[in-house]
């Protein structure tokens, strides 16, 4: 039985975004399987209990999902299999229908974030708690307790039929999130035009990034996304997560990472399409 | 007076980087004045109701301060004036000394994910709560109400008496955080070593980068960082945080600025020295 392992409980953006991935799978594709974190889905699947786990790695408002590009840079070597796009549309959803009488609102920290204009202006008074997904804070609200608020998807809506009491309350639009659809081994079977890279920077080397950007200049590669994060050593050392508009049989981007690798440290987290 | 606001309440890593900023400063250097948000303490800046605010903007571990990196970007325009590099030692602080009958854990996002491997593994049943800052977690726990802890530095545990019940619960170290002390106008009068660029990479040109990287190592500065965030128009689109190793007046720097002004779009954050 292959599975496909998601951020649940039921009804978040993940699974969606899972919906996504198996409707586009030929075969036997496996079913659906949440798991409670990321950190979770990443060791199902480099375990093998899982044969995909799909992901979120970004969003067009909040930025990275740190937790799940730290997993890939630096304790698992799983490889990218697809990217899903998803559009995000945040509401309020409560039993509480009053929102002054809201005093605490559950989700994810990125929903929180993405929201931030609205829950300031219209729940100050409101506390903030970190929920796992968002559809784990949907999960917890109970009629018999008023006064909690969860912002969710509308799927999470319809799943728990909890009512929504502000619609649409994202700071931005529009919102976008990328989910990454992750597994053990390269499919190198499909048809790919996307490879994604990590790169080190040392604080006593800080010419690399431009040497790697221009390797993949040279190439006339583009460059759809330099993600920095910190490589957990101390300040000024950056790792940078590089997407390139390149599949795995680019003669340009053989000829980029042959170039590199003799000066820099380059983990290949895959090569890819995308799922829209 | 002249105010200097930090991140609140007192017992903030926040008011020890104003403190050091504060013993910097020759002559009268106004007084130390807690505001409870980021948004607050630059706002106040911007409106002229304080000369400097003290703000986080980078971790070791965790990463850039979105919201500084983004409100600095879009919504204001103020100028650094000095960086200030601080050690982070976090702490577990509760009136319960038992950690498995601790519930719930408060503390600023940041600190909560900097711990995040010491709360998996000792305190998996406990909910993460944000607060607006460390500080503020430390200062709501109640003798009266027992199960809930905070994690805090050291500092906190003096200012307010609360017990710590588990010492150095960082994942990692060392484990800095950098401030930065902004104001309304530049301060050229001061002796610089750094400058702060946002640039602004469009989907449609994802050359830009490369080519602001190539202005500058033409003329031999040194990047210290280089930090995405999203332009929060769509995926795709981004900003990037630059820290040169160039004074204002810099000559190279000015000629490396020119070069890029006509193709790039560019925003100056101001050039500063460092307060270790």
């Amino acid at each position: 039985m292959k599975a496909i392992a998601y951020l649940g409980p039921e009804g978040s953006f993940s699974q969606q975004a899972a919906l996504k991935q198996l409707e586009a799978l030929p075969g036997d594709p496996g079913c659906l399987q949440p798991y409670p974190t990321i950190a979770a889905i990443l060791t199902a699947v480099d375990r093998g209990e899982a044969s995909l786990g799909i992901v979120p790695a970004e969003n067009s408002i909040e930025g990275s999902v740190n937790i799940t590009l730290d997993l890939l840079a630096n304790e698992l070597n799983l490889y990218i299999q697809k990217e899903i796009i998803l559009a995000i549309t945040h509401h309020l959803l409560s039993y509480t229908p009053s929102l002054v009488q809201i005093h605490t609102v559950l989700s994810h920290p990125q929903a929180l974030a993405q929201c931030r204009h609205f829950l300031q202006e219209k729940l100050p008074q409101a506390e903030l708690m970190e929920t796992s997904s968002t559809s784990e804070a949907v999960r917890r609200l109970d009629p018999a307790v008023p006064g909690i608020a969860a912002v969710a998807s509308w799927h999470s809506h319809l799943c728990y039929q909890v009512p929504v009491v502000a619609e649409n309350i994202g700071d931005f639009s529009p919102n976008q999130t990328r989910f990454l659809a992750v597994a053990k081994e390269p499919d190198l079977r499909q048809n790919t035009t996307k490879t994604s890279l990590i790169i080190s920077m040392e604080k006593d080397r800080p010419g690399s990034l431009y040497e790697a950007l221009a390797a993949f200049a040279k190439e006339n590669i583009n460059l759809t996304r330099i993600e920095s994060r910190p490589a957990k050593k101390e300040l000024g050392n950056y790792i940078f997560f590089i997407d390139c508009q390149a599949g795995y049989d680019h003669p340009g981007l053989q000829r980029a990472l042959t170039a590199l690798a003799p000066r820099t440290s380059i983990k290949n987290l895959g090569s890819y399409g995308e799922l829209t």
